[in-house]
């Protein structure tokens, strides 16, 4: 299986999804992007069909938004 | 581990947001509740902090709400 992504900016609600998706999932099966470290990964997730953060990009291309915690116009501002 | 309960309201993105997670974390690893076959579940739900649906809880009691599918209050009305 390929990996799943985790999109998220740092807030609060993102940490805490991202404890829980990687007990879930496994570290191994997901790669963990920060876009308040790199935010030239920004437009990939767009491009993916991320709307706000933290959301999850699965292997098959399906994005799961996780909560309401930024919306993608707050984290590139 | 115990199981996550992953709650849902048969509406289109419930049912596809339950395959991915159903694929994520392993069938024998998440109980489906699907509200409309069994709404005496509601309570629990929300009692677990579940506003809306898709939702998943996982088995430290934390909420994922996945996507906005239906407020709690639609799935009952």
């Amino acid at each position: 299986m390929s990996k799943s992504i985790f999109y998220h900016a740092g807030c609060p609600v993102c940490v805490s999804a991202e404890h829980d998706i990687v007990n879930l999932i496994g570290a191994e099966n997901v790669e963990i992007v920060h876009f308040g470290e790199d935010n030239s990964r920004i437009p990939e997730a767009e491009k993916a069909g991320v709307k706000s953060v933290p959301a999850l990009v699965t292997p098959n291309g399906n994005v799961l938004h996780i909560n309401f915690g930024a919306s993608m116009d707050a984290v590139k501002g």
